[in-house]
Parts: structure tokens; C-alpha cells; sequence
């Protein structure tokens, strides 16, 4: 069967089934090492897909290692190391391999990591990988599938804009700086995993790289809980809610993706602690939702419950 | 400057100057841990560079996983953990994802390891990234730095048979399975490299995945010393001294690249363990030549000794 025929998630549930390995399935490997789990995480990018018009090899390398430093934020852990393995065609700019790689290595210096190593391979395309180990204390480790009736649902940051950026970006309409970076150089939420899992009280995480709905779809399918959202409570930038309609605002914020912000579950405790966290540890969370006995996603708007469905962002089938 | 203009080493001589990390320029990237090294490292494939003809999926998961895992050998690694990163078009066959990733596993499973996560991207052509990820004691870690004049070199197995046997094949011949499979399904030295890493004796290593030469280049640059190889003594299946001119064998022996072995360079005091080596430990080692002061690679044949020069395998330029 083809890929295309079978699509993205579909194929992802084959290889679990077929090569079973208690390790696939997560956002990163947590690899037992005594009283720690070393992650390892890589993601793929590739100039057809990955790429939006006028992102530079410099930020799409910031990009593609913010995305896998952001699946090591999510399980709680510190990266230590970034390899990152390129491949382009004989015609390909030397310095655009320079740029991606000198954009890998500043995302990862921002939190103590570097780019440490590395291949260089011939591909008509530019396209790369890059790998990120991390590692956290077994203690802190937080999987996707914690989450139980009586949690609260927490998230970092906004949701929405960066597909919101990309559709005007597409569309050649100009958007202001900070908010194209959001899309184009976002900031992997290491800092505010480490700390929210170090607290105890963090159920499950996960980040929100292929959109919000997606994150709690997962949670919920893994955890075998229903997550019940308020959606007037999901935080989004004034610039999304005022150019787009409420139904775009809707659809960025649920299957928009690129946020590469966490999305958890938390033990109902956590209420007493928000403003602490907001002020004291400078972390901006908000709480968006609780988790329900059931399964399934569920918004709460306009007075109205209901069951969201869709999808996030899926390779093969969009493309 | 464009890639061929430049050329992949001079290439990779920019990166490690512009992006300066002690780390990169080994065959790993060795990463601190109490009494350990951690060990990444990362090999890509590409369908048009790395797949011969009749290379199945399976066969080119396995050689991915072959090539990571050598370079974690090289250095007395372990391997804890694999990561594959699959990049195929939306025609692309299912079964051959899962093919490629079986290689992968069970290449790795050989040693302990399994292939425990990765990312699934659009490509053109099918092209892979396999990382691997090993620990090895701090003290019994080799560089390619510390060959020092009076020591001997050592490799494991024989040199020259896969790409003698690739020559073959691309010329529509066929070859014996057991010699098609030193091509096809390379058996990374990993154990070698543990026993033999932890003698202590061992002042430089190398795995000869770009040609004898190229290893041997390497050494001899990284350690400030002239690496001399007694042509008679490098290991050589019969099937090639049969199967090719004297030239041949020695463009081969020299230049052809993916064997796999180790190529390390020894304290004098391992030529008293050779036989307890190849007999009690089972360790196919051959002592091929010593280190001399100077610099360059020699070789000894017909009585007389020359330099040796040339390239081994190198992307972009060969392409």
C-alpha cells in the first residue's frame, strides 16, 4: 500500500504494532540510566514541506531544533547534546548549510546544549534531521498517559498564531516581526518543563508541535480520559482574534500546530500554585480545561459542549 | 561557493572551524557523564548515493544501522539506543518503510539495542538518517589523536571486498552470497571495540567506513605521525586477489571503503597478546604496520616503500 493511501498516523500505528517497543510512541525515547532517562528525540525537515516562503536556512535550522528540543521540554528534561544531519544537492550554497547549522547550534546554546556533531549527505532537495538528547530525573518523568478524572488541563503560551502567520505569509501579506518569529524562530519551552514537572504534580505532557487538538487528542487516547476545554480560556494573541473571523481563530487554534508550546494535565493542586508560577517562576501558564471520565476532545463555547474532531497537522495527507 | 565546487571535507573543514565544538570531528560526539562518555552519532543514506542495485530496504536499514553503530565501536561504545529518521514520497511502498526500519532493529538487537523511535518525513526519494546512541567508560575511551611513534597498527578482518564486490555487481555480475552480504549487511565491530578499547593499549581508533586510507589519513593527521602498512600483511579475502588485477586489489585495499573494521593503532606491548586475542577472545585482529615519525600515510610492498595518496569514498565529488 502506498503512503499516501494510508497516511501519516496510520503508518506510525504500524510500525508500533510491527516493531514493538515499549519506547516507540512517545515524543522521545526515555532510556533508563540509573536514577535518570537519558531522551533522545529527532525530527526531519524538508524544503518542500517544512519550509514557508522567506524562512532562512538560519531560522529553518533554529526551527527544526526547536522542535525536537521542544519533545524534550515536554517530558521535563535538559538537552545535552544536538547532532544534525543535512542533506543537499552538488548546486546547494555551502553557506546555507553554514546558516542552518549555526541556527541548530543557537537554539540549542540557549539552553546549555550545542550542536555536537553531524552528517553531510547528497539529497536533490535540502533537507536534514536533527537529533537531540536530553535527560531528566526518572522522578520528574511524565508520559502522555497520567492524566485521570479530577486533573486540571494547563498550557504554556498562545495558540493559533503561527498557522495564522503562514496562511497570510502565504497569502503575501506582511505580518509583524514578533509574530512572524513565533512561526518562523519559536522558543522551545525547556525552562517551563523542567520546572512544571519537577513540581510532582504534572499527570501527563505533551507539546503542541501538530496543534492543540492533536496534543489532547493524544492525551486523551493514551490516558483514556475525555479533556474538556474552555475555549474562551485558551490564551491567543490579539493579532489572531482581530484578522481573522471567529471560525479561522477556531480552526488555527485547534489544528493550526507550530506552537511548540506543552500542553498538560495537572493534578488539581496546581490551582492553588498558578499565580506563583505565573509570577514567582516568571512561567506563563494558563489553565484551559479539566480532564473527565470518557474519551474524546470536548470545547466548551458559546454556552455549548462539544466534541471537537479533525486533525492536527499530518504529513502525506495535506501535502 | 556551491557543494561541488568545494568538495564534502573541505566542507566539513568549515563547519568544525566556523561552529567550533571540541566535540565535532570524530567519528562520535563524546558527551561527559560521571564516569562515562556518551556516544551519538549519526549516518544518513540517500537512494541514489547509498542503495546499489539489489540492496533491499531491509538490507539498507541494516547497513544504516551498521554504519552509526561502527562508529560508536570505533570508540569501545555500547550501543543503548537507535532513532530512524525515514524521509519517502507519497508513492512509496509501506512495506519498504517497514522493511527499512526491521533492518534497523534487528542490526541493532544484535548488540543489545533496539530501534526505539524516530520521525517520518516527504521526500522526493527515500532517504534515512539512523542515530545510535552508546556509552563507554571514560577510561577506556580512544581518539583518533594519540598514535605515537613506536606503536603498531591493527585492523579487524579484511579490506577491499565490498567494494570489489559492488564493482561486480554494477557490472551485472554476480557474487557469492556470503561476499555480497560484507557489502550488503556489514557486522559492525562492536564487540571488537569494547574488548579491545579495554586493554588499555589502544592509542588510536578509527572505523574504515570511507576506505583504509582515509582511516589511515586520519590517524596519521589527528595524531602527528606517518602511519607505514605492510601491503602483504592488510588482510585480503581470496575471492578478490582472485577476482581483480593487482591494481585493483590494491585501489580496493586502499580506496574502496565499507568494511566496517576497526583500523587502531596499539602500544607495542599488544604484539605479545596477539594470538591470546585472535584465539582465547575470538577477535579477527591482524597486526598490518607501525608509527613512525613524520607524517602521511606509507605503504611496504615489493620491497619498496611510497607514499600513498588519493581519496577514499567522498560524497559530492564521486556523485
Amino acid at each position: 500500500m502506498k503512503v499516501k493511501e494510508l497516511g501519516e498516523q496510520k503508518i506510525l500505528e504500524k510500525i508500533v504494532k510491527e516493531l514493538p517497543s515499549h519506547l516507540l510512541g512517545d515524543d522521545c525515547a526515555p532510556i533508563p540510566f540509573g536514577n535518570y532517562y537519558i531522551l533522545t528525540t529527532v525530527d526531519g525537515i524538508h524544503e518542500d514541506t517544512d519550509i514557508p516562503p522567506g524562512m532562512t536556512y538560519y531560522e529553518a535550522g533554529w526551527y527544526s531544533c526547536a522542535s525536537s528540543l521542544s519533545d524534550i521540554a515536554a517530558k521535563g528534561g535538559f538537552p545535552i547534546s544536538v547532532l544534525a544531519s543535512v542533506f543537499v544537492s552538488e548546486d546547494f550554497d555551502v553557506e546555507n548549510i553554514l546558516s542552518f547549522l549555526k541556527g541548530v547550534d543557537e537554539c540549542a546554546s540557549l539552553f546549555g546544549a550545542k550542536l555536537d556533531g553531524g552528517d553531510l549527505n547528497f539529497g536533490e532537495k535540502f533537507s536534514a534531521d536533527v537529533f537531540v538528547m536530553g535527560i531528566t530525573e526518572k522522578k520528574s518523568y511524565v508520559s502522555r498517559s497520567g492524566a485521570r478524572p479530577g486533573d486540571v488541563i494547563i498550557v504554556t503560551g498562545t495558540f493559533g498564531t503561527p498557522s495564522g502567520v503562514l496562511k497570510k505569509i502565504l497569502g503575501g501579506e506582511s505580518v509583524p516581526n514578533k509574530l512572524r518569529e513565533k512561526l518562523m524562530k519559536p522558543r522551545p519551552r525547556v525552562w517551563e518543563g523542567v520546572v512544571l514537572t519537577s513540581l510532582g504534580i504534572i499527570t501527563a505532557s505533551i507539546d503542541s508541535s501538530d496543534g492543540l487538538y492533536e496534543s489532547l487528542k493524544t492525551i486523551s487516547k493514551d490516558s483514556e480520559v475525555a479533556l474538556v476545554v474552555d475555549y474562551d480560556s485558551i490564551p491567543k494573541d490579539e493579532w489572531l482574534v482581530t484578522n481573522f473571523s471567529s471560525e479561522e481563530v477556531f480552526n488555527h487554534v485547534f489544528f493550526g500546530g507550530g506552537e511548540y508550546e506543552l500542553v498538560m494535565t495537572s493534578k488539581p493542586e496546581i490551582l492553588d500554585r498558578i499565580e506563583e508560577i505565573r509570577e514567582d517562576l516568571e512561567i506563563d501558564i494558563t489553565v484551559v480545561g479539566e480532564v473527565k471520565e470518557g474519551r474524546g476532545v470536548y470545547v466548551k463555547k458559546d454556552e455549548k459542549i462539544m466534541e471537537v474532531k479533525g486533525r492536527g497537522w499530518e504529513h502525506f495527507r495535506r501535502h
